[in-house]
């Protein structure tokens, strides 16, 4: 992939620089929005299933001094961008988050995160009919980001996923047993709309109780009148790398 | 129970009036908003399980004319006393949801609700140790509420729950495959809040996507200055029979 066929787009104001492709899928909003939700403190060790060009991964690097962060992905030209993006400060794995290698599955991590493809399920397809679910285009079902993820964690770890607010019940579903204390902060463009994103939190042998957060508002008032004006809360964590506690 | 030990309370500003007992379950807020929930139309059969006096069936059917009520409940006061309260304009049925009468049983109904008891339930205890369960007070595990309700529903028939944000993994697991459409309503003490109830709504062969519904917020401000000041869409549903559209 040559050059031109590359940007270079600032995360965090500035913070975060990243090389990805002009056409294909293009970070946005919610991996910065995942990095920021994720507690994190110096010194933990931080996976990312599908880390693309590194995105979330780095822009968790970016607020939190100190990590030790490891990135999976299946994209040869992903994967690549990310090693650029990252230089010496991420360990980039190019696998298939379904076949990890034995350095990644030896390993285990204080956070994982993963924002999987956003794909559309059809509702006739049930859970673990693989072979249908390949043919329709999930090569990775999302049962299987949530079992992975949920795999490589260390006692008392945290995973956070960003999704699409509907696939919710499903993702609950997938969660294996040993995964509690889980959270829901729903994601809503504006006040008084449904939720279109949803970022789960589970952890490792967690035993509190299930918490519905109240939504994190996007954009501020009823209509776009001079493009995106971001809620205060977003805007920070957007532009300044700020964290969002929830 | 002698007349001493009722109490005579109006509800939707007096449209509807219950005895029940003075202590033990008392209506509150919760069951006058699933009615409120419920978008049933005229000529339709409801089913409720475990409808204690009658609190949201009754309320239902004040706002809807025209409604086949059938209210299911195991404790022979409370069934008593949904009888008086309901009239000829409420059957009621007095057997445990987990052993319905074939008179129940060979019926279907266009809507289920149930407000079902909010107990504790240990996060040690795994779904289905029904003894254990049993031991710690849930004669009726949350799964067969769920399960019960939705064999009883008619092709495209809904089902409505109210319950603690908290249970809405267990009660998501126990939705049956083939009820769909699945739609959480938060409800949020106040602004900004995270959400202390759920309205679980679903329909019986529904395909739509699941939806996450923005809060709503039952009382206004961010302190209890004089008494409850609630929200008017929560005022217009507990005090003026409004129905609450989500």
């Amino acid at each position: 992939m040559s050059e031109v066929d590359l940007t270079y787009d600032a995360f965090l104001g500035g913070l975060v620089h990243l090389w990805q492709p002009r056409t294909g899928y293009r970070a946005g909003v919610d991996p910065v929005l995942l990095a920021a939700s994720i507690p994190a403190v110096s010194g933990q060790r931080v996976l990312e299933l599908g880390c693309g060009v590194g995105a979330a991964i780095l822009c968790l690097g970016a607020r939190v001094e100190g990590l030790v962060l490891t990135g999976v992905e299946r994209e040869a030209v992903y994967a690549g961008l990310a090693m650029r993006n990252g230089g010496s400060s991420l360990e980039v794995v190019e696998a298939d988050l379904a076949a990890l290698p034995l350095t990644v599955r030896e390993r285990q991590f204080d956070h994982v995160l993963a924002n999987p493809p956003y794909w559309r399920r059809l509702a006739s397809v049930a859970t673990g009919d693989t072979l249908r679910e390949a043919a329709l285009g999930e090569q990775t079902p999302l049962y299987l980001w949530v079992q992975t993820a949920a795999k490589r964690l260390a006692p008392k770890g945290m995973l956070h996923l960003i999704h699409r607010a509907e696939r919710l019940p499903e993702l609950l579903a997938a969660l294996p047993r040993d995964m509690g204390s889980i959270e829901v902060l729903p994601i809503a463009a504006r006040e008084g709309r449904g939720a279109e994103r949803i970022i789960l939190r589970a952890r490792k042998s967690g035993r509190a109780d299930f918490r519905l957060h109240t939504p994190l508002i996007l954009h501020c008032g009823d209509l776009h009148i001079d493009g995106d004006q971001y809620t205060p809360k977003v805007r920070a964590a957007l532009r300044a790398g700020a964290a969002l506690d929830f």
